[in-house]
């Protein structure tokens, strides 16, 4: 594949950075190199666009052993159990993590799709909410809970079906007037699957159902105006919520028990995720558990996979239900 | 400094690898290179013992960008909290992680000190529990929660302060028989000044305390049977429990629940360490909080410092307590 002469080579780079051309080659090969020079380098990589190895996908056979993850932060409990089982899988295979925060930058993703584009990590995990996001064909990138194109494969939970669960559940614990209550309602993603779900069952079902799709940082108060008016309806009073992850089920739970709204007596609740008081107790509610594990071994047996090509575009891996004290299991047996 | 004749070529590493001498260099250097051969070289660099740059500290000027940390898992949220801020103190000053798992492999520290040896990471952060470990002088290692030598920066939380203002707390709340209980007493680390801080404190205000040092494993019952029988003291019932982890006071507190000791009714108890439900509410169980931002900010600009050997070889941080409704402090305000 020849080179296109508008592309930038590694003297240009040397040259824009006022080093030598050995100094470039080492930082693009992850080679001890004094602090300045590497800042230079990097800045006139960026500056120019270079890209080390611009043949692509196709020509790469060598490795760095170093995948990047790309996630907003480790302190939520799911993200953390993720880069944990991420980071395990990794190491069993005998590669290395790159650890990377998309939280407070949206410009991560670029950052490490330019490593990826320079050979200096084989590829990129990513778990991310940017909106601009742009994948070029010729990194080996795979996404969590995020849709972006054919040609990046995406693995998720079974999302659709969990929420179908979600619904099922509380019908069978004794619920007749649900609602699903969520926030992320301005991007489309996998998630975004779980109201579908629980939308098809409730119609399937013929039970009566509302739908509350906000936006994020919706405050906890809107939602509860909906509980607070329908479990007062007259005819058949809101009794069964799901909600679209643990964290906003177990707030919401504290709200409502403020307000001398009983869980699970007046009211069952499901949420999504399956949290866990530190990592290894039972649910923190009653929940749809994500297969984080397989989640995890799925992605990085993806990105390493050589035949790129032939891989599905979407993986979607099988939920259960998991009783975590808000609802009636107990009772109903 | 000459080179020891005893000491391995790379040209010995490619003679046992089987391959040529600049492919031994790739791999040092993380250059890309085909997975066999990486494997080849990796092995026989550990058969042999070769170290890329057996110079030592004296000589490092140069960097890979890189720094190791060690760490038992991410799911334990103490763990995913230090996890989620060396990372990003790392990123802040553009500087990437590699995250290792020692949990399941004693042998994962050994790893990582070849790496630097040999170059290939800028230093290590460490917290582990391995009672064997051997740390070379030539190697920048800061170690976390627990003192190897005074060559080795150890950055802890103030474990001793802690154990005194969790007595002085609890005193200060009505308490007037006291118990520390904690595991890990095989290991004499920083954490077991929680209970040398908690004893001194007690001794000083003169209260009645029993104190529960125990393996780690020990079953919840075992801890149980002090509460149950100290709990009936006819002169001065047991009130006020210091547990050495928030993780032991939440499984004690479930335990007292079942059997029908009300906390902080009639016992009161405070935990160690400041985890935090979702990592964004109040603390699972009033505690010592540790200064988790701060530890990871002193690690990471311990070990990037150039001036290693001036460095105080233990830094202890502050804590500060933060109720979470296990203890009275609404009631004695």
């Amino acid at each position: 594949m020849p080179k296109s002469k508008d592309l930038p080579t590694m003297m240009d780079v040397a040259r824009e950075a006022g080093v030598a051309v050995g100094t470039v080659s080492k930082v693009v090969n992850h080679q001890p190199v004094g602090e300045e020079f590497r800042a230079k380098v990097d800045a006139a990589i960026e500056k120019l666009g270079y890209q080390y190895n611009s043949a692509g996908k196709a020509l790469r056979t060598d490795s760095t052993g170093i995948i990047a993850l790309i996630i907003p932060n480790t302190i939520h409990p799911f993200f953390a159990m993720l880069t944990n089982y991420i980071n395990m899988a990794l190491e069993k295979r005998n590669r290395r993590m790159f650890l990377c925060f998309s939280e407070f930058d949206q410009m991560k993703e670029d950052e490490m799709i330019q490593l990826a584009r320079t050979n200096r990590v084989d590829g990129i995990i990513a778990l991310t909410y940017n909106p601009n996001l742009h994948i070029p064909e010729d990194v080996a990138f795979v996404t969590i809970d995020r849709f972006f194109s054919s040609s990046v494969p995406c693995i998720a939970s079974d999302n659709f079906a969990g929420g179908r669960m979600a619904a099922m559940k509380l019908y069978e614990l004794g619920c007749r007037h649900l609602a699903i209550m969520r926030t992320g309602s301005t991007l489309t993603n996998e998630p975004s699957k779980r109201k579908d779900g629980f939308v098809s069952a409730c119609v399937e079902l013929g039970v009566r159902f509302e739908v509350v799709d906000m936006p994020d940082d919706t405050p906890l108060s809107v939602f509860m105006e909906t509980v607070e008016k329908q479990i007062h309806d007259p005819q058949v009073p809101l009794d069964g919520i799901f909600f679209g992850t643990d964290l906003l089920a177990w707030q919401m739970m504290g709200e409502m028990q403020k307000k001398g709204i009983r869980v699970p007596e007046d009211i069952q609740i499901i949420g999504y995720d399956g949290i866990r008081m530190f990592g290894e107790q039972k649910p923190v509610v009653s929940t749809i558990v994500q297969p984080v594990q397989e989640i995890a071994e799925t992605c990085v047996s993806t990105v390493l996979s050589s035949h790129m090509a032939t891989m599905p575009s979407l993986i979607c891996l099988p939920v259960h239900y998991e009783e975590g004290g808000t609802t009636k299991d107990h009772m109903a047996e």
